[in-house]
């Protein structure tokens, strides 16, 4: 990490610093320019040193020169990670169509959504039974019924099915029932459940919070993949902007940034950033283009009968000419 | 709330959303203008509804005209709340001035900063047992031994403590150490957590997520009142921005707009937008000035040496300055 | 445009409001709600009336209904437009691929990369004459030197000329060389600059403002076509954002929410919000596939000596790969 | 500046560097870390040679180490500066109060304004004779007609005048009647108007563009000082953010860090991130208390017939009430 020093800092706080991190066994090299100094510590640097050596008197700032996500980063690591969920191959290549409701809200419409899906060709299906609302008086998601739907639609349609986990102490009983455990945005720094879905071994469904950089992002990839799970696959869901229109930014540079820093595979969420049927199509198509291995909707056999996100919902219809679009960019890439 | 149809919309959409809206019980009121046409529906509206509503074709948008938060809002309950941490009120015309560490990182030196603020003037005191940290290899705090240490210091100096909670499964272990819980930033729309802290009955801080507008933060206060915990004081701790040398933008304007819709106590967290010593007392001037009802500083005995956000860590001279100077705004407002 | 009071509003502000609408020759209509009480205005709106309604006491806030961008949307004139470049066609199935220097540096530079995008495959050439700078001690540009430099090279290649003006003085001069004006992001509300644009009738090139909603765009496009320019293109080329490894956050969104909004023609500007040159093609890619009709890019024949912007130029063996993928992406749509 | 290159970068690249910045006399300096090899330059940094310099193979990225506002920073000149306009001080401990209309409507009204600020205590007044107008179907203003009105209630009232300036062509105009010249937050970057009031000489009043970061805001003052006007004073009115409710973040540290960074006088505007009566007040005594030396806020006699900005502006006991808490604050400082 390199230290910058204030403009006439004295030689007292130069040498406070080199103590510093010489003490904790690292190297110093010093370098003097006509107005500031700047101390260059080589060696394994933790986040607290950083932290400390900034709170000195006569320090200017302090910057890190190595990537802090060790595991999901290409430094360590620079070829593409695959993963696979179910018999569906995801990355180095390989497409994931996800499609389904936003939430599971009873068995017919599910299973109905789930055959429309299927036949449209997507190849997972995703569905909320524990769904994180911003009201405490909207619909809150069926539960434990909701995974048992989810299976039944699994057993019909043989589409390996992701869906969220908001809670540590239901990382178990999800388990039993889905092939992939989603994160939700508004859970991305939500450690302590990184850490369970980390322990719990499943794939996970990591999306992007709204207003996370690409390195908080990756960080919380890190979480995962440092408890031992190496199966994690990126999703992009759009970013807090000042566009009263749109629900969310499509983050397009925070996709192709994703991909360049991590090898771990990223997918697009175009439905969360439309927030409207009719940007559906657009957004999801410049989230395959900007490099996306793939995507996840919400799909709804009626959506204005819909007890969440209907608004964005695409139908049997919209769904199947997406995945033929999608494709046929794929194949001519 | 209001549904604006598209121009030229058909006779038909007009009937289907009357339809839909009476089917509920709702009465609706008709204004045809020159070229769009409005529907008002009168009586109970949820929030399925309003979603449902937009999906119809032929709708442009749907506009809900009651603010959503009953009960943390000044439509059915206009006065001021105050809340009370043992002895300490806030609100109303009474202040808290918490100041403590970031982190509990050992007795001698969380005992001595606590020495320091009650010297100070401060009237609670903070610290973290259990911190939620960008990074899995940062120091996460010390966990339940933390607590202990956080009620010796109670013990000591007789400040009330408040401490975050980030786990569901760990509130009642903290509701027996501490007399308020803090809801961190990043976990403001978790919402299983609010739930346990609303039935768990103790005050609440509550942050405001740095990407949530007043609305959200409102709603996830909503959350806890409505699991019975009235003992809700909100924080203010800075938003997402674009300025690099910030690490929030203090949102004075939330501040403000909170007073207005809601008439639950607030108050202003200036250390985590600073990011840095120097920019402490002004932003916290700033936000007592728009109206805020305290604040809450992370003080520490040697920020050098803080296992975490030590460059933002003032010392015993800095809280002794600050709080005079607020104490000098109070009394001249 | 609807007027929604404060619950429990007094008579007395009710008939404040119906007798200033009224007053001005506009029709009113009455909805009232259990809490709350809505006028409609109806008849022609103008932006003062709406703001002055909002300031009458007991008024809560104030709704427009119709799009205020009457030239530039789709309300009146629902079918897309195309504008016409020399013969270079853009909107309607017709795509430009702009391409050239940020800046005119000098003779050689400017030919030989003129040389080198029309070989490329680009149909049309950009370049800057003269340089908003954030720094006074930047390379500004070299001004009429440069237009001559930009004429010489659409003379040797063919290519028609997009040019910056910065100045409204400069505005008859720049017709003189170029044949498209470009307004750049930082003049999109340099409304002095968009009357002189819209009076001097040459097609023009209007970027979105890097923290512009939809709407403010569409508005700029209004001040030129009402005054009497047809030819708008408009152009995204990134917003602000929070993400430090970004220079702008490419809005995807806003382009396919543009295209929903108005008939104008729309490209992308990829170089902008990448900042540096690998991400220069995922992003041009994925604002095609949001549905721009072309793209502008920033090509220089020896990046590393450029005054301007060298870090995201593409070289003369990218931007013939990316027209390769960008017209075979057109061909599979 | 610090050059720093990828990992495993070949002495190739390193050669490239060193060799660019040593043929323009700049020093070089070479730091070999584990993974990493970091190249100091030493001597006068151009913008150009830092773009260059990144856009090298193998080069990672190149960071700055000083301030690049020579003039408008604290680097050269630590102490803070004092503005002079007529005989109102500001900076230094002197504070503007400055209020009037948003837009010079017509004699009558602006006259009365005038009065009324007066009597309230304010000692500058405001006024635009030249409206910056998102709609091209709003108010523009009086223009000429607007000025002699200023110039009439400054001899009626005895208050320097400040107005804002938006086309180049206007600024030697407008000197023959303002006292000061306001540059308003979308003419920010406009650098063309920035050099002409450079030039001018007369004070000028720099308004923060919505999304400006402190250092683009201080590269904007740094044109207008190295044309030879030191009379700059920096004026924040609010950045960009998501909150629907407001119409600007109030950026309150903004204030504070460009206080750290330049010596230049600085004022808050509430008016505008208020963009309601009941905002501007918490959000003026924010900016004060942030450290503002002073504040510009809209007034009117009439605001419910403004023709701009009504919403916003005090009435005559608002504003008087205001400039009376604002003196007992800067009283008890």
């Amino acid at each position: 990490m390199l230290v910058i020093l204030k403009s006439h800092a004295q030689q007292e706080a130069i040498d406070h610093v080199v103590e510093r991190i010489e003490s904790l066994g690292l190297k110093t090299h010093i370098s003097q320019g006509e107005f500031k100094t700047i101390i260059g510590a080589i060696g394994e640097e933790s986040p607290e040193l950083q932290e400390q050596l900034a709170t000195i008197d006569g320090v200017e700032r302090v910057m890190p020169i190595m990537k802090p996500y060790k595991l999901a980063g290409r430094e360590m690591r620079p070829n593409d990670s695959m993963v696979q969920v179910g018999d569906v191959k995801i990355g180095c290549g390989n497409y994931a169509f996800i499609a389904g409701p936003c939430a599971v809200e009873d068995f017919d419409t599910c299973m109905d959504t789930a055959k429309i899906v299927k036949k449209a060709g997507a190849n997972m299906l995703r569905g909320g039974a524990y769904k994180p609302r911003t009201s405490p008086y909207a619909f809150q998601g069926l539960g434990e019924e909701g995974l048992k739907i989810l299976k039944a639609c699994r057993e019909e349609t043989g589409l390996p099915v992701v869906t969220e986990v908001t809670d540590p102490r239901n990382v178990d009983l999800i388990c039993e029932y889905a092939d992939m455990l989603q994160i939700g945005a508004r859970n991305m720094q939500n450690f302590v459940l990184l850490t369970e879905v980390g322990k719990a071994g499943k794939p996970v469904l990591l999306k992007r919070g709204a207003n996370a950089t690409v390195k908080d992002w990756l960080m919380s990839a890190e979480y995962i993949l440092s408890n031992g799970n190496e199966n994690v696959v990126l999703c992009e869901r759009g970013s807090t902007g000042f566009e009263p229109e749109l629900r969310f930014n499509l983050d397009v540079g925070a996709i192709a940034l994703a991909q360049i820093y991590s090898h771990l595979p990223i997918i697009v969420d175009p439905s969360h950033p439309a927030g409207r049927r009719d940007l559906v199509r657009p957004l999801c198509m410049a989230g395959m283009a900007a490099g996306a291995d793939g995507f996840i909707t919400e799909v709804h056999s009626c959506p204005e009968k819909a007890l969440c996100d209907g608004k964005q919902a695409l139908t049997g219809k919209l769904i199947a000419e997406l995945i033929q679009q999608v494709q046929r960019f794929i194949d001519h890439k």
